[in-house]
C-alpha cells in the first residue's frame, strides 16, 4: 500500500494537482472572496450567542444518533425553522450537507429508481447515486431538453431529476421551473440542492429565503430540497426538506441519519439564530447581489482576454476560468500576497475539467475590499494572460 | 414515488419497525444509559469553556472546505493532539466520524484493493467500501481465521483488513494483535474504527487514550485507525490517523474531505479541550470499567433466562439480546418510564439481526444510578421474558 500511495503523490506531483490546506490565523484581515460565509454571518454577535446558550443548555455534543438520544428540542425547533424559510412541508435535520445529500439519493435510489441528474452535481450527491445503486444518467449541464431526453424511455418505476439551484463552481442558476414541470410530467421528483442558494436567492422582503420560496416549487408534491447550515447560515449540518411522509422515510432509511451522531447543539443554535438573521435581514442577500455586480463590473477589464469571462447570476458565486491548474495556482497564490483571498479549483474539483478562479460576493465585502481585490486580480490576471 | 414511500410505510408499520426519534428535553433527569458520552464530558465545563472562546477566536463555522478557507490553527492543534493521543503518525480531521470512514475507505479502496471486513463493520465502513467499488469479503465476527482464509488468494495489489476495536451494538473487542499479525503477514493494511474505545480504553495512566496507543500498534506502518469526536469526546467530528503519506493521500483524494465544509471551530475546541480532560483524568476512563461491570453484575438476577446474557468487555457497551423488536422496544419504554434512558437497537441497525438493548456503562453515572437501572431493568427483563 505504501509503495502505491507513494507513487500516486508522484502522479499528483507531476501534474501539478498536489493540495496542502494554507493554515488560517485569527484576524488575518485578508479579504474573503474564497470562503461561502456569504452573509458574514459565521462571525455574527447573535448566531454566537445562540451558540454559547446551547452549550450551557444542551452541552457541546449531541451525545448520540438521532433516533437514540441525540433529538433535543431545539433540533425540532430548528427542523420548523428551516421548513418554514424554504416553504416546504417538513424538514430532516443531519449533521452535515454531505450526509443529507447521501441520505436522501440512497434512501430514494436502488434498482427501481432512474436517477437523472446534471453532469456538473456536486460530489456529494454523485456518491449518493453511486451508493444507492440506481441507474443514473448524466444530463448535460442545465439542459432541459437533454434531462427530457434521458427521462423518455425509462424502465424503472420512479425517477429523480437532481440539480443545484445555484452550482457550487459555476455559480449559475437551473432552470427550475422547466424542470418541475418536466418532473410532473414524467412524474418524476425533481431534488434540488440549495447549498449555494439558501440564504442568498429571493428577492424583495423573502430575499435570502432561498430559490424555492415563494415560487411554485415550495411544497409541491414532486420537489424535494436538501439544505447545508454550513455556508449562508454559517455554522454545520444539513437538511433536507419534503413531505412528512419523506421525512419519515428518512428517518427510518437512511443511513446517514440513523448511523451518525445528531448535529452538535451549538451548531443547531447557531443556524437557526442565522434564520432569525436571514429574515430579519433582507439587506444581506441584496448585498450579496450588489457586490456580485460590482465583482463583475470590476473585473471588466479583465475580460475579453480568453479564458476570463466571468459568469453574472443571481448569486454569489463569479467564476473565472483559467488557462491552466499551474495559471490558477499561481493567480490564487498572487492574490494571496495581495491580500485577498480567492478560492482555486483544480480537476478533479471541477465539474468541466476547467482551472478557475472562484470569488464569493460576500454581503459583508466593503467596496473598498471590492477595489482592491478587482485591482489586485485585473493586474494579476493581465500578467498570466 | 409518493405511493411507493406509502406502501414502505405500511411495511414498516406491520412489522414494528417504525422509528421516530424520542425528543430530549434539557436537564430531564433521566438516567443515561444510551447515549456515548462515556466519559460525561459534553456537558464538561472546560469543554463548554473552549468551544466559547473558539466561537469567540473563530466564529461558529468554518466557512468553507479544508482546502478552501476552513483549515484554521485549531484544526492543526487538534490534529496534533489526536495523534500524540493514540500514538499515530498523524491526523486528518473530517467533519464527522461517518465521512472518515467514508474518505479513507474510498481513498484506499478501488479495483486494486480487496476490502476484508468484519461482518459486524459499522454501517460507515459498509458505505464506504460500496463506494469504494472494491471487491469486499466479509468475514465471521472476530474470526482471525475466517479472515486469513478471505485473504489467502487474493488477486488485488493491494488489501485492507477493517475491524472496530470495541463494536457499537455488541461492546466486544477485537483480537487487534493477531490482526496486526495477520496484515503483516499479507502486506495488507489493518483498519481500525475506534469510534467506542478512544476515551474509554486504555490502563493505568494510559486510561482512556484508547485501544491502539501503548500497543505494537501505534504508529505501525500497517496501521490506521479512525475516530469519532462525538462519542467520549463529547463534541462532534471524525479523523482517520496514520502515516503522512497517507494523510497527505487523502488530503487530496478522500471526497468527503475534499467537497465538505471543514468541522466547526467551536467542536474543534471541544474535541480538543476533551483530549486534555483525557489525559488529566485517567479516572473517567477506570470509572467506565467500573461502571460496566456493576451494571453486568447488576444485571446478573436477569441472566440465565435465555436472550438477556450480558456480554462483558473492556468497553462501555453492554448489549441485552432480545426475543423479538417488539419485546426490545417495549422493554425500552417501560425503562423510559422508570426514568432510565436505554439505547434500543433492531433490524436493520444490529449487525447481526438480533434486536437487543444497549446500556453504556458511563463514567459519570453514580451508583444511586446503576442500582435504580439495574433494579428497573431486572423487573422489566423478568416480566417480559
Ligand atoms: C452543492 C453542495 N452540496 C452539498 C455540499 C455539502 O455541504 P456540507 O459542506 O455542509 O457538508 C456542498 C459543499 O460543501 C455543496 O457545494
Ligand atoms: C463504529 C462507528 N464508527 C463510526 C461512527 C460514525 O461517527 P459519527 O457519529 O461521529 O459520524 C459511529 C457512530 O455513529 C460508530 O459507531
Amino acid at each position: 500500500m505504501t509503495q502505491w500511495l507513494e507513487e500516486q503523490a508522484r502522479v499528483r506531483e507531476r501534474r501539478g494537482l498536489v493540495r496542502s490546506p494554507l493554515v488560517r490565523v485569527a484576524n488575518d484581515r485578508m479579504v474573503d472572496l474564497a470562503s461561502n460565509d456569504y452573509l458574514g454571518l459565521a462571525t455574527d454577535a447573535r448566531l454566537a450567542e445562540a451558540a454559547r446558550e446551547a452549550i450551557a443548555k444542551w452541552g457541546t455534543g449531541a451525545t448520540s444518533s438521532r433516533l437514540v438520544a441525540g433529538t433535543t428540542e431545539l433540533h425540532v425547533e430548528l427542523e420548523h425553522a428551516l421548513a418554514q424559510l424554504t416553504g416546504m412541508d417538513a424538514a430532516l435535520v443531519f449533521s452535515s450537507g454531505y450526509l443529507a445529500n447521501l441520505g436522501v439519493t440512497t434512501a430514494l435510489g436502488g434498482p427501481g429508481t432512474l436517477i437523472v441528474a446534471d453532469e456538473q452535481c456536486h460530489a456529494s450527491l454523485i456518491d449518493g447515486f453511486r451508493l444507492s445503486r440506481s441507474e443514473v444518467l448524466n444530463f448535460r449541464h442545465n439542459s432541459v431538453q437533454d434531462a427530457a431526453d434521458k427521462l423518455a424511455n425509462r424502465t424503472q418505476p420512479r425517477a429523480l431529476i437532481a440539480v443545484e439551484s445555484i452550482y457550487s463552481v459555476g455559480g449559475d442558476a437551473a432552470p427550475l421551473s422547466e424542470l418541475l414541470a418536466l418532473a410532473e410530467g414524467h412524474d418524476a421528483m425533481l431534488l434540488v440542492d440549495e447549498a449555494h442558494s439558501l440564504g442568498v436567492s429571493g428577492s424583495g422582503s423573502k430575499a435570502g429565503w432561498g430559490a424555492i420560496a415563494g415560487t411554485r416549487l415550495a411544497g409541491h408534491p414532486n420537489v424535494i430540497v436538501t439544505a447545508t447550515l454550513s455556508k449562508a447560515l454559517g455554522s454545520q449540518g444539513g437538511a433536507v426538506l419534503g413531505s412528512l411522509l419523506l421525512r419519515e422515510h428518512l428517518v427510518n432509511r437512511a443511513r446517514s441519519f440513523v448511523f451518525d451522531t445528531a448535529l452538535a447543539p451549538p451548531a443547531a443554535a447557531a443556524a437557526l439564530a442565522a434564520i432569525g438573521v436571514i429574515t430579519a435581514e433582507p439587506w444581506r442577500a441584496a448585498a450579496v447581489h450588489h457586490n456580485a455586480a460590482a465583482l463583475a463590473t470590476g473585473l471588466q477589464a479583465a475580460r475579453g482576454r480568453p479564458g476570463t469571462a466571468v459568469d453574472r447570476s443571481l448569486g454569489a458565486v463569479q467564476s473565472i476560468p483559467m488557462a491552466s491548474a499551474e495559471a490558477a495556482l499561481a493567480a490564487a497564490r498572487a492574490a494571496h500576497e495581495a491580500g485577498v483571498r480567492v478560492g482555486c479549483f483544480r480537476p478533479p474539483s471541477v465539474p468541466d475539467g476547467v482551472s478557475r478562479l472562484r470569488l464569493t460576493a460576500r454581503a459583508t465585502l466593503t467596496s473598498a475590499d471590492i477595489e482592491q481585490a478587482c485591482a489586485a486580480l485585473r493586474s494579476i490576471l493581465e500578467r498570466t494572460s
